[in-house]
């Protein structure tokens, strides 16, 4: 396993961008809702490599203290996303559609990483169009994974996180585009549609995914609202399907699928994100 | 620009890993139908970075032998594939559709690179099923590009080469998934499904790729057959198309579509691809 249980990525007070694991002041801390006024302080981790697990990357005694968190993973981190395209009942039964046989999937290139909170750029493109959350819980893949069982999917899973799956809709389904095949990959592939964070939780922390369940809010406001466990593909099920004849490399972040929710309409100057993945016993 | 003209990779007679410029034999050599007994000799090329155009990067004076072609990319040399999904206008018109109004965009892992020539695996899950071949023109980004106009597209394009788009078409069409949406992504993405080469081609070489050629032969008999001309999106545009709102980072490969072709159904073992790029004028 790797050296933290928690990691963040951040400015810190003496304007260095660190990674660190944070000193949760309380149990139930929102650590997304740090700000410099709040003081979340955090230990160094040293080392290159996140999910290394022979010792070369450590958390050090060294406290910094958080001036700005940034996304956990900065672009380098991460090879390729992959996304899952309709995952919960709801919102599969929400647009009409029946549950598929299998997951639908697509890929986000890791242009699109952001970090938590940071601005997204709706591309001129689309500025007479908008852009729509969607906030999933994602994970990543700790070390290589291809053809795995969905018994031992869990031993390839290092972390979890939030994220916002950014999408210009009118791109992705505008009927007239090919023949009617929607552009999932180009509409939400924009540089800063991606934002992740703003922590990684180790798999140690979360031993069963299920039992979390997620929120999104927009300015404040609750918009998706779900448990994990409405998941129509399972997490292990997930890591076993993505993964046959194809490798998973390390650092592979995926997105399992946004909830049910009312979606945001008419965002032509671009919008902060706030995702928030909680834990009903956690 | 970069130091070669022409690159290929491959196993030298004495069993290294080389880089090279192909020393040809005459104007007309298709170095595709390279073995060992056809001694193809090449200058030795040094550096990592093949678009380095600092002088790092460099063709020696040194001379190797080729005992077997691989493809000119290597995985760890491309940070992603982008596709083009509908280009050719006879292709289009042969599957009954009417010309997209904008490119149909879709993304393969670089984790499907593989070498010319070399076989392609069909992974289990897709093994009642087949895999069909797709030849395309590719062409590689030598330095990051982003919002690039169609007049400035050139400036971006290092390098042409062949490709092979390999499909599983039982999984990219099944109506019955994700509510009929095409799994470009998944179907086209297995480990192996994307062979480059056997040679990068400087867009030195090739001012204007429009007068390509493109011939895929499957066991020698030519199966598509069609002039780079027939694009319905030409290659500037799709520069500027895909860089909208979006850094295509130095070293991306497109592939910019398979144009019309009787597709072979039934390859439960896999196969050997060979696509060939000729011009008509060069």
């Amino acid at each position: 396993m790797p050296a933290w249980t928690r990691l963040i990525r951040f400015i810190s007070t003496d304007n260095r961008i660190l990674r660190g694991e944070p000193i949760l002041p309380s149990p139930g801390f929102d650590i997304g809702q740090t700000t410099e006024a709040s003081k979340l302080h955090a230990k160094v981790i040293q080392g290159e490599d996140i999910y290394d697990e022979t010792g070369k990357t450590l958390v050090t005694d060294e406290i910094a203290v958080v001036k700005k968190l940034l996304g956990p993973l900065a672009r380098e981190d991460v090879p390729i996303v992959r996304c899952i395209g309709l995952n919960f009942l709801k919102h599969i039964k929400e647009g009409g559609r029946t549950p598929p046989p299998f997951p639908s999937i697509f890929i986000k290139a890791n242009t699109t990483i952001n970090d938590h909170g940071a601005p997204i750029v709706v591309p001129r493109l689309c500025q007479d169009d908008q852009a729509d959350y969607e906030g999933e819980l994602c994970f990543t893949i700790g070390k290589d994974a291809k053809d795995v069982s969905e018994s031992d999917a869990y031993n390839y899973i290092a972390a979890y996180t939030c994220g916002n799956d950014v999408s210009s809709r009118k791109l992705q389904r505008d009927p007239a585009l090919a023949g009617g095949v929607p552009q999932w990959g180009f509409s939400k592939g924009f540089d800063t549609y991606c934002p992740l964070g703003p922590c990684l939780v180790s798999s140690v922390v979360i031993p069963d995914p299920s039992i979390l369940y997620l929120t999104t809010r927009v300015d404040g406001e609750v918009r998706q609202s779900e448990s994990i466990d409405d998941l129509c593909f399972k997490i292990p099920y997930l890591v076993s399907y993505c993964s046959q004849g194809t490798t998973l490399t390390k650092g592979t972040v995926i997105m399992t699928g946004t909830p049910s929710g009312e979606f945001v309409l008419g965002f032509p100057g671009g919008y902060r994100s706030l995702v928030v993945l909680d834990s009903r016993r956690m």
